[in-house]
């Protein structure tokens, strides 16, 4: 169903449109910007609250620029939709997110208007100077850059190394500081603290305050007395806004903060400041969820709340018609508090996921023992392999997706220091609707390459809790990586007693004598459906859940190999030097020779998705495992008649 | 060979023992400790102009400090001679760097005072942060933290993450910034020259200028007024040094900048530090080399400058008997600017290494095409991207091990929008003599795992050539990746005219119909020599380049698995998911089922040495590959007899 566009946008598929209209008709637009977000996303979901945040901020920009030929790069990419409705979207906007529709965020592939795909924080900056001195080799001395990047994503490390990078260049660009204070969560450290203090100028006011004080007792002296501190007053203010600020201390030309939600001033600040030369910072003030009263209100909830009610702001839920399993990250969460109570040396730690990875259950009841640390996973490592060092168990969840940005950390850091810091990788495997940028698709090949790092993937909730208990313990050195997906587990009654696991050891799941399953993690379940399936077809298949890729169950293996001359191996992890190339590997030093086939990530770019379609896909779901194994088992001709 | 320490240092064996020294001998320590240092590096080599840069401040630092309780941390690392030398390792420090002696880094496990373990820069912040919160957990609030970073290391996102956490939080530690205005290079950036800036104190003085042009004014008025003018002229000196600073934006306090050569003022600051809470930066001038005069002069080549006359300041030159092959990496710089003479398209990355990329040459030659991005890594990779989505052709070299810090931007920016960025991997393989956290053993594996990503590895000077005349054609997506090891090639004359290889295409190099060696890389030289002595023993044995890891060259794996049944595949890469693997996926998928013996780096941290060495112990240098090889050809009975 198409959401009806009000009387301005109807008529508005490109930036050339917007551009026709006259200025003063730009309020009216960006009421029916914001309105058609608010219409599509109550109706179909997405991420809501931060494109609510930069309607007039997107409006102004493509009306003051000449995109696509000047570059504007949003960061993370969240708060893009109403650029993609801007820029001829507008018809397929309903089938944002979803599988075979348009992407959530800012892709290439997409559209010439998304000058950079984005989906982690922080690129943007570099992004951005890339093609601002691409532009100044060419002679295009004409062309703007723009990146758009919120006070959160400013915290990524990244970020400060493209301002330190474009302070010291000629570059062409602007970077527009979208502060809303807001990562996901409430955004946190001593940067956030700075912009508030620079918004509301208490450093400014407090200098000026002193030195009136002072000044007082001069302008007693007289007329010209009072001049001379009249001039003094301009320049002091002026130097305290241009040199005693963060930005300009990085060579960037500082201004603002205006007001993010007035549409008319925003286009009179970027006219300015596209005659300016050099890197400059823009200091944009916003509001997350503007417009939409709920949403701004409470922003973490309304960062992506799904299908709402835009009337009563009533968001969408389910209809539970059985006990429901929870999803992995409640799992997550409330046993790690669970197990806290119990052991003063664990802590907490998450890069700016408290909601996401359920990190913000243990930070209400134990905040001196949960860190939320800001988009910084390198930091984030770091950090908890500098409280490992001083005895502390540390369980550090970041998505798997985002690990890839500590991945350093976890070798130099952890690793080679042989360190017993837990890694909770959520949202392992396909991450669904948001796609290729946030799929954790290769965390089995990156982590099982380092030594002196345990990696396991539980089956369910039972297995993840086990999991955890077992990391928990005292341990001589060896990280211990712990991936699971996003979503639901299968056990509406997950809360069971805690047990050891012995570290290597698999389990075999369903008997059988034909054919080896053999899993790691959450998709063991499609296996034991599999193997249903393919008794009913009268193939005797056996299922082991391995729950480590490394170490590998050996003693298991063996059994299997010994046994076994067909193998399937699945997993929601790419096929190259993924868990089955771990197998393999065993084979080849152990001498074995069975037929075994790999299911999993094929190497391509996946798009976005539900996970089960996904996983269809690329073969390995139910059907996907079954059509194998009767492949290998060669009764595929008769199951089909 | 023990050199002499002097009278002060000769009995000085710990922090213990340098604490019972009178302040006042304090100078004389620190040159004795300065010359300990010339004298062991001038005979043994080693990293020399960052130790000699900070003797005053080691000293100054474990004079006041209780270590090992307290926690010392060194970023990088380079600059710790002093103080192993200081903490019991003076017997041994002639032993630094060679196989089986002391690291050329802090180290956990080989001293108590080594508190954190370091090597790639910029973690130093993130590690004290880490223990200064385990400290606060466990109520230790006397606990002190250091950290000492060089200006350089600041650059690295990662100490802006640290930073930006440290900042908002209670903890106990200070960040001794240790500004020499270097990195190995000369340190680049905003920051750098910000840093300069306030130590020069331009700013200060330009804002002080200006106000006394117009307190100037006021003081004709009288007397009282020149004492408000006094008054005034303090509160804004206290104000521009405290609040307008980019530490105390990100409220940490700043003290400085202080001369950190000046030992007993250096010890007066740091006892006052130690009473005032929270997290504070000390900033520290020092001079790179200091003391030495030639490494004062030049600190690049000072920094590591192997073997010299400590009196002429003469480097030593290995005798050169025949002509030398060059180092991969002056084949790299050399053709990279050849290349770039005839494709205006290309562009030269490289994340604060000019010198070690050879870099420098493109810099010198082309210098707005070729950029020092500072240590910053993932905005190296990133930035990449930016200039590749407006057509260039970018060669970004970072050292294999670096890598590691880009790598989810490699996978974010580059391949997921499949771009056409060219990865030079210097230092791939064991790096030598910087041990662990410097080899660069991962790559393969996580680097194939990346949809839309070409692997090669060139084994000669030849094939890197040819292969960056490969890399630098205009191709449809896909990065390429060419990695290869520090050190030389073996083509003395190497100026070989260039050819384009066709992506994904190995090469025979020994024929053979007994047993197949596939080899990716500079180590198919050992294979060759490895085949010349099985021919000696009877055993014929044929080599393939096989040159690409990603695409495998089927069609060639299709011959020799067709061929042989035996087969050796050997990397200077991780064992885990690597070359290796690969041909066994291959096989997998294929169903051919020889026997393969995988040579290459075990699953476990190699320690530092010669790289020849490191390849000894790890079974795959020529006696490696020819004992496998007799092994699986049942002939290595009759060849040991």
């Amino acid at each position: 169903m198409l959401i009806q566009p009000g009387e301005l946008l109807a008529n508005i598929n490109s930036p050339e449109d917007l551009k026709k209209l006259d200025q003063s008709q730009l309020v009216q637009f960006s009421q029916e910007l914001r309105q058609f977000i608010i219409d599509n996303v109550s109706i179909y979901g997405g991420h809501f609250g931060a494109s609510l945040g930069v309607v007039e901020l997107t409006t102004a920009l493509h009306y003051v620029f000449n995109t696509p030929e000047d570059q504007l790069i949003w960061d993370v990419g969240h708060q893009a939709y109403g650029h993609k409705i801007i820029t001829g979207r507008k018809e397929d906007f309903h089938t944002n997110r979803v599988y075979g529709g348009i992407s959530g965020f800012p892709k290439r592939k997409e559209s010439e208007y998304d000058a950079f795909g984005v989906g982690h924080s922080s690129t943007s900056i570099s992004a951005a100077l890339g093609m601002a001195l691409a532009s100044n080799i060419k002679g295009e001395t004409q062309k703007q850059h723009i990146a758009v990047i919120g006070d959160g994503a400013m915290t990524g490390g990244i970020a400060f190394e493209g301002m330190n990078h474009a302070g010291a260049s000629d570059a062409n660009m602007i970077i527009i500081l979208n502060d809303n204070c807001m990562s996901i969560d409430p955004n946190v450290g001593a940067l956030k603290e700075y912009l508030t203090d620079i918004t509301t100028s208490h450093t400014y006011n407090r200098m000026r305050d002193d030195i009136w004080k002072l000044l007082g007792k001069v302008s007693a002296f007289g007329k010209s007395a009072q001049d001379v501190v009249g001039k003094l007053e301009n320049s002091i203010k002026s130097f305290l806004l241009k040199q005693s600020n963060l930005f300009e201390s990085l060579n960037l030309r500082y201004f603002g903060p205006v007001d993010g939600h007035d549409v008319n001033h925003l286009v009179a600040v970027l006219n300015d400041l596209k005659d300016i030369p050099g890197p400059k910072v823009l200091h944009c003030i916003t509001t997350k969820g503007k417009g939409f009263a709920p949403a701004e209100k409470d922003q973490t909830k309304w960062h992506a709340p799904g299908k709402f009610d835009k009337i009563t702001g009533e968001i969408q839920k389910k209809p539970v018609t059985k006990p429901q399993a929870p999803k992995y990250q409640q799992v997550f969460g409330e046993t790690l508090v669970e197990l806290a109570k119990d052991n003063d040396k664990i802590v907490g730690v998450t890069p700016a996921m408290p909601s996401g990875s359920s990190m913000n259950i243990m930070m209400k009841e134990m905040p001196d023992r949960a860190f939320d640390v800001g988009i910084a996973e390198q930091h984030a490592v770091t950090f908890s392999a500098g409280l490992a060092t001083q005895g502390m168990t540390v369980f550090c969840n970041i998505y798997s997706t985002f690990m890839q940005r500590g991945y350093d950390q976890v070798i130099h850091d952890v690793c080679i220091q042989d360190l017993p810091v837990n890694f909770c990788l959520d949202r392992a495997g396909f991450a669904g609707a948001d796609g290729p940028t946030h799929h954790g698709n290769y965390d089995i090949a990156y982590m099982r390459c380092i030594p002196n790092m345990i990696v396991a993937a539980p089956m369910n909730e039972q297995e993840l809790r086990n999991m955890m208990f077992t990391a928990q313990q005292p341990r001589e050195g060896k990280a211990f990586t712990i991936r699971y997906p996003r979503g639901a587990g299968v056990m509406p009654e997950w809360k069971t007693p805690m047990e050891a696991i012995e570290i290597g050891k698999g389990r075999q799941v369903v008997e059988g004598d034909e054919i080896a399953i053999l899993t790691v993690g959450h998709i063991g379940n499609y296996a034991v459906e599999a193997c249903e399936k393919l008794g009913e077809e009268g193939v005797s298949a056996a299922h082991y859940d391995m729950r480590f890729v490394k170490p590998l169950d050996e003693e298991m293996l063996h059994e299997i190999f010994q046994k076994f001359d067909k193998v399937i191996t699945v997993e929601d992890g790419c096929l190259m030097g993924g868990f089955g190339s771990a197998v393999l590997e065993f084979m080849a030093e152990n001498d074995y020779s069975a037929k075994v086939k790999r299911l999993g990530i094929p190497d391509r770019i996946v798009e976005h998705g539900e996970q089960y379609e996904l996983h269809k896909e690329c073969n390995f779901d139910v059907e996907g495992i079954f059509s194998c194994a009767l492949q290998l088992t060669e009764k595929a001709l008769s199951a089909k008649v």
